[in-house]
């Protein structure tokens, strides 16, 4: 999930083309559509394998005592032009300016803002070198365009026809990828487009960066792809980029698999879900006779002040492993019951992303806010977040309760979120950082602080119409399958407890979580306010 | 909307072609993309011109008096085949035969079905001509292909194959068109291609049909469209099939306009709406302090049992005419606040089902329901439903309250989805049929009759998905911004108010209404109970 700069404005489209769920749409030999099998090779950086469930992986583990390897990495890049200013830019930005530093290079590092931009004066404010976009983009050998999905798929043309020859695109999000396979466009051949992509939202990639500083390796995980690689160089050039911003390790993807277990995974766990199933729970523990305030605490304080937490420190099975014999009844019977619908709405929403529909949606929603017939009203109004507010204005954390109902809700929609994507053939890696690691380490944290609503309120165009989306189906679908059939008492389904009890990502999870030093994101007033609320 | 058989089988999707809302996608010179200014003629039928609002249309009114013009009408025709037993087969394929046997023609009507059909048996038990689908599609002049979207989708190629030459496919709705549309395909050529669209579902088709024994006149009002025109005589057959099957008045549409509408409309105001309507003001009164019956009372009550009922006789306004100040100011309030946020999903709704992603979507569900990866399960078991049960068991029709926050609401979103399709350039007549008359007059009864949640859980399988997949979309944005401004004291927006009591579709109801004489449709045990289950 990005949490990127809104900027919209309206977008013309054209006839496109209609990829299906299982349709790779045709690439050039040049293209990266798929992963080797082998992994990936580098130079530069040292690789190492990882054993995740049943496959094998190729990493690169980040940390600062790498740093003196980016000028070898960032070989032939003088300039780099950081593109936006939202939320990973700022962050991005800054990271990998200090590091080049740390390593002696002389490389620059610029933002490009558009004329009148309403953040210029905030990036100036906290960064030596920003100008007008386009000139930033001629001059750059590294252009990595960390501008909103709406304002990529309005402008990409301008930005391809303006770079320099031989440089390189960078992109955070594989987004345009997706947009211009459904218009039936390419890159332009002649230019390498590689991706990092951090597995955290801005403040956390920045945050977690500065933690580095002590901690060798904290970080936010990324993943890297390199889709068009006419110099040879890419795949070096994508790794010294992820190390350079703090990447405590760096797994293979491509653009494609990217847009979609991102696009997917915040209208489900990350944002969407969580949303729907804290709006649910909410409801149904007060027809069960709680007051609105303890209904919230067992909802949403569960979910982001108990529940993730300990899937944070201990892995998913933990809340399940650590309840008392009854709370386990509990929790078997809201997750039996909840997995199927939750991913009944999953696979539609992956489905939707894959074929294109998804991204058509969030283009055709722009072009709405922009003609004044859309405008993505804030949800933070409802009785649900006003409770919400007062139990965080009291909020003892030692008196959070961990759910056992919600727990099951939850951690099914998690278990169901990562089946998909396996079924989709994404990497365990991609897998668990999109739908574990991303859910409890970087949101979470921030949803716990400032409430899921302000989340959902103040993340990026795309994510925000998203959640908006695709949390009511989540909730409708739990209220009429899930929770009657608990009312209803249909008994336990042992083997889908079996099935969560013995999956193999448990012990994918653990692997990954070895990768990273453990790493706790402190929100506090002075600094969470400020930097969570997007441009 | 249509109710028809729920047939689905695995689709292959292909490369398919996007077509945003406001790009109508080539056409042969031979089909009716959009409708001529003045109007159509006929040799046979008397047409009419109406003045609806600033338009006028051409249109014939159908009654039994027309019956002796249907052997000139169906000229060349030997044998009908009607195709399929969902909800309008068996009432279009009834309704014809008494027609043309009233008129002394001796053309024959057919029942054809897959070989080994569920409905094979009721089919024979109903109608004397029942046979394989195939041996009947390729001995007839007309064949009514009126099995289900996906079936249509699925088996198109086989039935366009298996037509004899200069055989007319006849459609009750434009869905074929849209999925071809999305694939890149079209019809074949060299036939004739119509469609009469009866806006109603196929047992009030029925029904209302054997009530213009008595009544002249009555019935379902219907669509009709000439899509291409190989003969010379497919407006003549068009003409002749809707007064054959009952319809009080004909008015003239393309496919396209036909599926974009219909689809739509199913979507919002005639079923996903107010099932969203009803789930959020049932939670809302209970906040207030009602009784969970008296919220349903106020809520579902209130919109199948009197405010429906009162557009029905005496049109939209008058709901609003007839209420006492201090109602009249709930309303206001209601209707100010209700009618931005439903238009604004009501326009993303028609958006999606004209640039084709919903059709993707209703394609997609299929192949999940195939697959085992969908279920579509009920959504009868929620508390809503269950106490809509006990209400309507202990049922005083009189005591029904006419619930004024909840007309403003429902009267908001019925204008909201009025003024979305008139700004998409649809005719008043289709759009008074898809968003009021279709609503109030057929709908509505068997929903009073039923529960909303009947009619969601049996209707065609293409409006049961949308019903699902829209109504929390509309639940969720009342919720967020038309109650809570409600709720912040937001006041009433007179200018909104203005332009409903000033609307110049009331005059187009008004005139609409004048075409058929005022009938009711009668529910009761015997009938509805088996005639609404869709097969």
């Amino acid at each position: 999930m990005k949490f990127s700069l809104l900027a919209l404005s309206s977008i013309i489209l054209s006839a496109n083309a209609f990829a299906p769920a299982a349709f790779a749409p045709r690439r050039t030999a040049t293209t990266a559509t798929s992963l080797n099998a082998d992994g990936f090779t580098s130079k530069i950086f040292k690789t190492q394998q990882v054993t995740l469930a049943e496959t094998t992986e190729t990493i690169v583990k980040g940390g600062r005592d790498l740093f003196p390897l980016l000028p070898a990495a960032f070989e032939g890049i003088k300039k780099v032009g950081v593109i936006g200013w939202g939320s990973q830019a700022p962050a991005q930005a800054q990271n990998m300016k200090e590091s080049l530093a740390a390593a002696g290079s002389d490389i620059t590092v610029s933002i490009g803002l558009r004329a009148g931009s309403s953040s210029m004066a905030e990036a100036k404010a906290q960064f030596d070198d920003v100008r007008d976009m386009w000139e930033v983009i001629k001059e750059s050998d590294l252009v990595m365009l960390l501008i909103s999905d709406a304002a990529q798929s309005k402008l990409y043309k301008e930005i391809f026809a303006a770079m320099k020859p031989g440089a390189t695109l960078g992109l955070s999000h594989g987004f345009l990828l997706g947009y211009l396979d459904s218009i039936g466009e390419a890159f332009p051949e002649d230019m390498d487009v590689i991706l990092v992509a951090p597995k955290g939202m801005g403040p956390s990639v920045r945050r977690l960066y500065e933690q580095g500083k002590e901690v060798n390796g904290a970080g936010i995980n990324s993943s890297f792809a390199v889709h068009q690689d006419k110099s040879g160089k890419a795949t070096e050039l994508a790794l010294g980029w992820g190390v350079a911003v703090g990447a405590p390790f760096l797994f293979q993807t491509t653009l494609r698999d990217e847009y979609k277990s991102d696009i997917y995974g915040e209208r489900g766990i990350l944002l969407g879900a969580v949303h729907a199933i804290v709006e649910g729970l909410y409801r149904r523990y007060q027809r069960q006779g709680m007051s609105p305030e303890d209904a919230f605490l067992n909802s949403a304080e569960s979910i982001t002040g108990m529940i993730t937490k300990k899937i944070s420190t201990r892995g998913i099975k933990a809340v399940y492993d650590d309840m008392s014999p009854a709370d386990k009844e509990v929790f078997e019977t809201a997750y039996s019951a909840s997995y199927g619908p939750s991913k009944e709405i999953l696979q539609e929403c992956y489905d939707e992303v894959a074929c294109g529909n998804e991204i058509r949606s969030v283009i055709m929603q722009g072009d709405r806010v922009n003609s004044g017939k859309g405008f993505i009203g804030k949800i933070d109004g409802t009785d649900t977040w006003k409770v919400g507010e007062k139990v965080r204005a009291s909020r003892d954390d030692d008196a959070i309760p961990l759910n056992p109902f919600t727990a099951g809700v939850y951690v099914a929609t998690m278990m169901a979120q990562i089946d998909v994507l396996l079924e989709g053939g994404h990497s365990y890696s991609e897998v668990i950082n999109e739908s574990v690691i991303e859910a409890v380490d970087s949101l979470a944290p921030y949803m716990h602080y400032r409430g899921v609503a302000f989340m959902v309120d103040n993340c990026s165009f795309t994510a925000k119409w998203g959640s908006r989306k695709w949390a009511p189906r989540f909730d409708y679908i739990l209220d009429q399958l899930a929770y009657t059939a608990v009312d209803n008492g249909v008994p336990v389904n042992k083997e889908k407890i079996a099935e969560f009890t013995g999956h193999r990502v448990h012990q994918a999870v653990e692997e990954c979580c070895k990768l990273r030093p453990p790493v706790d994101i402190s929100c506090t007033a002075e600094t969470t306010t400020k930097e969570i609320v997007i441009k």
